[in-house]
């Protein structure tokens, strides 16, 4: 079957995203290396611009819509870092943006989301409303163009770009055989991440990381068809709590990935006062699962590197306090 | 009169510092842009190898020792960042390193030099002990060579590459005339970037910035010769309480840099806060001073951007979690 993207898309995304994109660093200190005890890649993708990678994918989607997609306005639903991107990206378009996120979003990214000049509109994802249904509804209505914030080609493709940017960064770096540990939700980065290794670097291999209650990407890489996961997220990782793998991502994901990691909540926090104290990053808790996975499930992991992808740092403020408090160093 | 260095010492150290430093990003966020007023560049040396720019300094000496010079190890006096960059870059180059540090110096620079190999010997900084005597004293009995954190042309050289590269990424951001904002201690990064946009850059125009309870450079550029400050320091910017500009980089200040700013602890804290927002990099005080100018310093600064070095990132946990709580976010 014909897989959703493939190499080509990533490549004439990132002539898209020239001049648009941070090339984010792949970062390394001593410090953490021997905590972690083998050598630990960080690309920090909290340096990009909106403070995540989502912004690869949004501008990737919003620079080849048609004048008719434009006219008018963008729709996108996210917990906060595609709803950030979309905003920022469609206000650089010169695009209305309408976003629907959770109550429960954090304040942060619903205040950032508000100031690059996006609507938005807020839904109750803890009693459980369906934010396809109420999104389907919006664009209907206003005839908004929908931009997914995974199961969405142009999307995955921006996202590959930091993969093709991690090849490259690896072989500066002397890596040539380690684990890509991706903090995963519904898979748009990995896939585009496995897509771009698969061409560039082929010994480099991406594997999800998810937080324990939302596990549905390793399960489902484990049984080999798409799992679900029950109820309500409960995770702080709100960036990476979907409910199942993408059906566009998944195939790709099933294809290229090693086996998924899961980890706490408490290892997340842990490895948000690691970043901040090694490597000068605030990461959100979402975007440090990778991380927590190089300190906390060194076992599972193989190679005398390892490569993180740190996908986000949009959190309020108190999070990173949290962090410091329970890594006793408050 | 012949100053300590030309632009021909910092290509060179450029050249000596390829494959050693990490070329830092120059960040930009929206929403900082939208608080301060102006656009604002941030050069994120807190990302740079061991936490701070010092690292190019410390590689620019020792990669340039003699081999009687290396014999007997080196030695260097240090409030943390000089001295983790120098036990680094000395383990690196199979040399022998031994740091005087204060006893008041935060205790993850203590930690952290101690890890990278060095042998640290403490001094009383805030009952008076002069660490240059002891130094002196410390270096003729054990045959150490000397490098000091500033007055020392090799280091200023390497300081300066910082220069260039924001020279390069200015441009690449098209900023062409903006004033480039320097958290400044004894003036090695200073002086060393003064000299590298005069070559590379001429309408960008370097200014210090101090604590102002440490504000000697300010004073010393206003009535164009070297001020003291009084007493120890009483800064929470351990990394630039210097007691005075140093003898070879103040001519170079004295001809190149505009006016010095100064601002308060707590602005820096609250620099510090603003950081983690919306740059996602962690500071540490000293590191954030020229932030803290840009914030809060607007009327003092022309043009429609600026640029500042946040210079480093190595501070204890405890004083993130303070900078958060006084920003009202925690």
């Amino acid at each position: 079957m014909q897989e959703a993207i493939d190499i080509s898309d990533i490549r004439a995304a990132r002539s898209r995203l020239e001049g648009i994109a941070v090339r984010t660093p792949l970062l390394e200190s001593p410090l953490l290396n021997e905590r972690a005890g083998r050598r630990v890649l960080v690309k920090a993708e909290c340096l990009q611009l909106t403070g995540a990678f989502k912004l690869r994918g949004a501008w990737s989607a919003i620079s080849r819509l048609t004048d008719s997609e434009r006219k008018n306005g963008v729709l996108a639903y996210s917990s906060g870092n595609h709803a950030q991107a979309i905003a920022w990206a469609a206000a650089r378009a010169g695009i209305k943006a309408v976003i629907i996120m959770p109550e429960d979003a954090p304040a942060l990214k619903i205040h950032n989301t508000r100031s690059y000049g996006a609507e938005v509109v807020l839904y109750d994802r803890a009693g459980g409303e369906n934010r396809e249904a109420l999104g389907q509804t919006l664009a209907a209505d206003r005839g908004l163009y929908l931009i997914k914030p995974y199961d969405n080609a142009m999307v995955m493709a921006g996202q590959g770009t930091c993969g093709l940017e991690i090849a490259e960064q690896a072989a500066d770096a002397a890596v040539s055989d380690a684990d890509v540990l991706v903090c995963c939700g519904g898979g748009g980065l990995t896939s585009g991440i496995a897509i771009a290794l698969e061409a560039d670097a082929p010994t480099l291999k991406a594997r999800p990381v998810e937080p324990e209650s939302s596990d549905d990407v390793a399960r489902s890489l484990s049984s080999g068809s798409r799992q679900q996961n029950d109820g309500p997220p409960t995770s702080i990782c709100d960036a990476i709590v979907t409910p199942s793998p993408g059906e566009l991502t998944f195939p790709i994901m099933n294809r290229l990935c090693k086996s998924g990691l899961t980890v706490s909540d408490d290892e997340s926090l842990m490895a948000i006062a690691t970043a901040l104290q090694t490597l000068k990053i605030a990461l959100e808790p979402g975007g440090a699962v990778a991380l927590a996975a190089a300190l906390y499930r060194s076992n599972d992991i193989e190679g005398d590197a390892v490569i993180c992808v740190a996908s986000g740092g949009n959190t309020d403020p108190q999070i990173l306090a949290r962090a410091i408090a329970l890594s006793g160093q408050g």
